[in-house]
């Protein structure tokens, strides 16, 4: 493996740990020997755990970014009915891991929102970005005539992405999707249904 | 102290403490040391660490029920004002915290979900009587006729839940408590709104 690819495997293998196990639970060592690369070599490619931990923020903030836009640019359907398909894509993958885990950044929140500022800054950069993509249908929808009243985009995607994680959140606790299928739900008919007072 | 005195004051400092940091990252003696109460007494008063926390959770619970119960007794106001009543004291609650910390409950269903099931199925089971909370008010307002549709208050009463988990979990990334208001307008606006297609 050349430099770039060990860098990779490094952050892959991390992600998955600490996915799994949370960030301060998931040890240099540990992700090195999963990642089979040779011991001492960490600091070739990090700093230091911290930056370590801040690259596989970058690793998540990736992979939701390539599934979000598939969803985003894909013209065969209406925007409101390619935003619920995303939601659905990523249940199936939740669904896939057994509904454990949650989400990532969600967790990292949660585990290290209050601990260490660049942690919380960097995912609620995330955060913002997630927000964006969601709000990104939303406008579209409402340019194609889709949602035909006036609605605050950027207030309606926070909502929705805020309700969206305390579903996955709540997926953890049951031990199913119901509460993602809830959540499509709600949204489909807070979406269908909104009438500004 | 008597026994049940100090009891009570392990599990207050405990539930501060692991409110705090964690429960993996919240030692015994740092919660003895807390509470002044003597080394070695700790399993005098529980079977060990799994057996505290889930006392920890029970502690929660009492808190969650106890401003939930005021809000929903109370019958000088409709029952859809005094549910936004209840999430508005939660929310000043959560301030005095300066917005850090989140919920009890969603932080542990977040760190202990996948590794304890003990740990697991008492959290869902305080999310359920939480829930069973929300529907009462979801239900006094259909009696009142507050709510003049049919609406599914189990399923809208669960929505609420893990948006509110939702939305506490993004006040802890973003520092603020946006994500709580947001969340209080856009569930008047679903319950104002709300038609079965």
């Amino acid at each position: 493996m050349n430099k770039t690819e060990t860098r990779a495997r490094i952050l892959e293998e991390g992600a998955r740990l600490i996915h799994l196990n949370g960030f301060n639970n998931t040890g240099i060592q540990e992700v090195l020997n999963a990642a089979e690369v040779p011991k001492g070599s960490f600091y070739f490619y990090f700093q230091n755990k911290e930056a370590f931990g801040l690259a596989v923020i970058d690793y998540y903030r990736g992979q939701f970014l390539r599934m979000g836009l598939e969803h985003l640019k894909n013209r065969t359907k209406t925007p409101l009915v390619r935003l619920n398909d995303m939601f659905v894509d990523f249940r199936n993958n939740f669904e896939l891991l057994d509904c454990r885990m949650g989400c990532p950044i969600g967790n990292l929140a949660t585990e290290m929102g209050d601990i260490n500022e660049a942690f919380r800054a960097k995912l609620e950069a995330v955060f913002q970005e997630m927000r964006d993509g969601i709000q990104a249908f939303l406008v579209a929808a409402q340019e194609n005539g889709e949602l035909t009243y006036e609605l605050d985009t950027r207030d309606m995607a926070e909502f929705i992405l805020d309700s969206w994680e305390g579903a996955l959140l709540r997926m953890k606790a049951v031990g199913s999707v119901a509460p993602l299928q809830r959540f499509e739900k709600m949204i489909s008919v807070l979406l269908g249904s909104y009438r500004p007072k």
